[in-house]
């Protein structure tokens, strides 16, 4: 797995730990609740860094894959797995490489998160961002998180990386029940970024909650994304939804309320940016699935593979890597924005 | 208001009229349920045609602003609208036209709406693509759709867009009731699309979903957006989610479910692409709001310009637009996937 | 005739006259040299600007076509013109406007010359850069001319934009001669940048020299580019051609000759940017030409449009144009590279 | 050293064979005209291919570099080497990686050469086109080739990849003339693409040619690009200029001369492509040169660094590259376009 990041500026510090760390976090075998392949997942990197700084270059960077077994998809040679891309990806391409998921593998998202680090750090020097990711629902079983306050020790004191430490373990019996029955479980991962300061985000396409809608929805397994009151906030009156304008202690505009979710007409706002991004079950299972072979073939599919009954808890690094890069993206743009003095100091 | 359409192959036959239909769809003044503006939105076609076909050349179309009244935005000089784009517009850009709502005014959806209408008329042409959007849930009041079977009649039957002709009654009387009260609702929008071809999105980042996911949250007042089961689909586990492989009479590979929403691993696998839009109760209301001015001063707005009520029945056909760029764009970016025969038809 | 600029920064000020006096260097008709069509070319600014100042939205401007004779082209209906754009638009789109020239008029480098006078002015507002174009050679006829110090007055002191007047009188014959036998002429023009700060270009594709040669090769007539001592450059020895670094009175690090033309490794070097761009002999000629028609039937032409004998004269503020448009993204493009703080500066 | 090929259509045949016979045509070592550094450029494909066929994925393919000795590069360490890339890469990222030329060295260049091979084999499956170069000046020796007729064998023939053997035997004496004196030569590369059909290229800013300029003048050293009569086609009047439009037996519209260089209005019209650029000397040379370093102090430069006296032959594949490259880009484009059907096949 290799990934190069275009784009970073020079002179960015960054070291291989900082990276390693949220890979540590996406990768399998990190606790009884994910697959037990054993993927350590080193990053090397392998250009666009001399003597700890960044030169401007691409960032190349690697991960080999100790763990691969080409000849345990032997047996899924011909045959569409149910909710996985075998079928489309055949549809689309008239080709498949059927020895492992290729760019539909989750082991994509070792580079997403990788990439993510990078972005975080330069997002921290720039502006003091902080991104943070935590599992808000597993199943039917919701949490109580404040999000203002939520800290990166709460999220990671569990396996389940839910900071409400009662919903934490029921999420963690039910997803050790679902395994047990060789089935699984799907949920909502909440993320939130501070300190994001007011003006990142292009008018009419490229939002930054569009921004985001898009790199979530890239991830593998999401079905929705919601930004500040989301769904939700579509049960309200307007009177009520309506984020009042006031000024802060220290001369700072700031809204009331934050319905908006740090973001208005596609452009933050200052507030706490807030989203939200739904993730099926996993399609991988254990259980007999009905399906078809690729000459149309009836034939039941016995899923032996080395799976997780619960994505959530490693998908919350891929989070906020996605968060993270949008967010430097658009920092990076607004640079050119910006290049003129403001009109406050013209004479 | 203008928009160009660049891309949009070379021998379309297109109409004037073909985009006026969703022009008035969109058109403020249709019913009683949208604001009283009388924008008539007539479009131009500039550039682009010869004849009724189109050349290859950018699609320039215009619309006129037969009632612009720049001096009612005289008392929102310098103020901020709460969860409007006043703010955050300045913070950007350090400069705004405060005489409109500029790229955030809702008025810039003409040129999606119109755009839209030709990506419309190209995917029937080349695959008999048919979409259609309808308002599925206004303010706490749901409907019931057969959304397999639903037809354009049955949407516009009402003001409302809605086809479940009991559950529209209920939304009529409750945008009047919020009209009324100077208040404004919000409600979620449903769009399908019909006889895609399976193949369509592009691995990792451009997938069929991430694409639709930004382009509905770049519509005005879009808080959420889900494919296939989305958030609901949260809540089941994996062996009731998955989507069992069958083989139709005709031979063709489908699915039995479709909690996929016609898209798995970003690519269609040609069954109905299913999405669903959130959209926010419209913030200009005309109820007393707290807000600051440019200078950080607590001030009462009372808001008396010309606005809708609930902008659902309006939006249906931008979402409508929405999805058929995005499918267009991939319906064409396919075509240099499809460049090289089928190994089958290799000797 | 419109443009769109996208991508100016907010809070430059920029008014239609100075966007005019470029066009009026354009357009047909201000001299005996070029076509005698009567085109004003008044430039109107659609959006983008308020009070005087850009404020971040896409810029459109508008030119109306005074003097469009549609049936000027009706003879032409079915024939290609010899090295004209008639028979390959027909190939690539199998459909021709056949009511003028299209995107291949050379009307279109109206909008190139109306977006390259507004980033002019970001160039010179940001940077100091100017840049500065002249007619060095027609035909057979070369021009001598000091390129560090030519100024602009010198330039327009002659109707053939050649500084060297003695050239220039010479030109001004020779074209006179060539229109009078319903002939044309080609020739080089030669573009300077002052005050371009090293580090503008991105290194492998976006060279800024690359990206020079495609902005000037997409003007029309354009055949050739060279940047520094190009192809006579060729003939040279690497110690004759190589330029040695020397550092000024002010410390600051120069090159003691200029064969790199300001660009080194595709990045500007701080010295005087110097390129040519080869223009081919006008296509459009009163001589009597033999070709075919869309049956492929051989006739001959006797094209008796307004035309320009040289095009040279007129292109001069094209060639500027792109010039302009090209440093101005790629300073833009630096901005986002220099956000972190040099290394001397950290402790 | 790596590259990634993103957009190869899917079910193309390729392999290490036919990238590696590119590869060893552009190594170092090849003759006594090159630089004697041993690099055997070995390629391998790292992902992309399965059982010998591109299946739509990126294909990313590395070559190891043997012969790296970062030491060589130690006395550099404060030195801007006159005519590198030394100083600007060091003025716009305010940092350098001085152990080797970084993106600068010509390494890149075997990138450009491996993606090249499978742009020729995809130009040589969809469409017969044949991409051919060959060292045409070198320094003030020029050669006469029949550019209709050239073959592959005619040019590799000798070592200085010039198929007129006469000029190809004064070349090869006038490059070991300057490798003797620590010097280099530059010289012209002439590159043709046989079978390219009319209709590739955009109009307005995507030229064939303008994507072909950008292209070329993105390889080191280059400093000049022109197509068709280029920069000696200025000197002629229009009536000797235009190419006139003739049918050949077959029915074919074909151009009785080729000016035009295969391209009118930027778009091929199905003569022979026909473009040179030119390569300045190599910078690289043994001859002591003033220079200075970080510090701005004068120093003397005694290079005695591997360097090819000459760039030409090896440039020779690049070049080829890079026309393969643009044109199946353009290939690819316009599938898109040709998605309707013909006007003559409608009703």
């Amino acid at each position: 797995m290799g990934v190069v990041v275009d784009g970073c500026p020079p002179r960015l510090a960054i070291s291989v730990s900082e990276i390693q760390r949220d890979l540590d976090r996406r990768r399998p075998g990190q606790s009884h609740l994910t697959t037990p392949r054993d993927e350590q997942d080193h990053i090397e990197i392998i250009s666009g860094l001399f003597e700890g700084l960044t030169i401007g270059s691409p960032i190349a960077m690697w991960v080999g894959n100790k763990d691969a077994r080409p000849e345990a998809y032997e047996e899924l040679r011909n045959l569409y797995r149910p909710s996985h891309a075998d079928y489309t990806t055949e549809a689309k391409y008239g080709i498949r490489n059927w020895q492992g998921g290729g760019r539909s593998s989750a082991r994509e998202t070792i580079g997403r998160v990788a990439a993510g680090a990078i972005a975080r750090k330069l997002l921290f020097e720039l502006s003091g961002i902080e991104v943070c990711a935590w599992v808000s629902v597993v199943g039917t079983i919701a949490s109580q998180v404040d999000r203002e306050t939520v800290q990166f020790g709460e999220i990671e004191a569990t396996p389940t990386r839910c900071p409400d430490s009662m919903a934490a373990k029921k999420m963690e019996d039910s997803i050790e029940m679902a395994r047990k029955k060789g089935d699984s479980l799907g949920g909502i991962i909440e993320c939130v970024a501070r300190n994001v300061p007011p003006g990142l985000g292009e008018p009419v396409f490229d939002k930054l909650d569009a921004d985001l809608a898009k790199a979530m929805l890239s991830l593998p397994a999401a079905k929705g994304f919601e930004v500040g009151s989301g769904f939700s906030g579509t049960r309200l009156h307007g009177s009520e939804h309506n984020d009042p304008f006031v000024r802060d202690e220290a001369g700072v505009v700031r809204t009331k309320t934050n319905r908006s979710g740090g973001i208005q007409g596609g452009i933050s706002n200052g507030e706490l940016i807030v989203s939200r991004v739904a993730f099926k079950p996993t399609a991988t299972i254990s259980v007999s699935q009905d399906t078809v072979d690729s000459e149309g073939k009836s034939i039941v599919l016995e899923a032996r593979g080395r799976h997780d009954p619960c994505v959530l808890p490693r998908a919350v690094p891929m989070v906020e890597a996605m968060m993270c890069l949008v967010l430097a993206d658009h920092l990076l743009r607004q640079a050119s924005t910006d290049v003129l003095p403001p009109i406050s100091r013209r004479s």
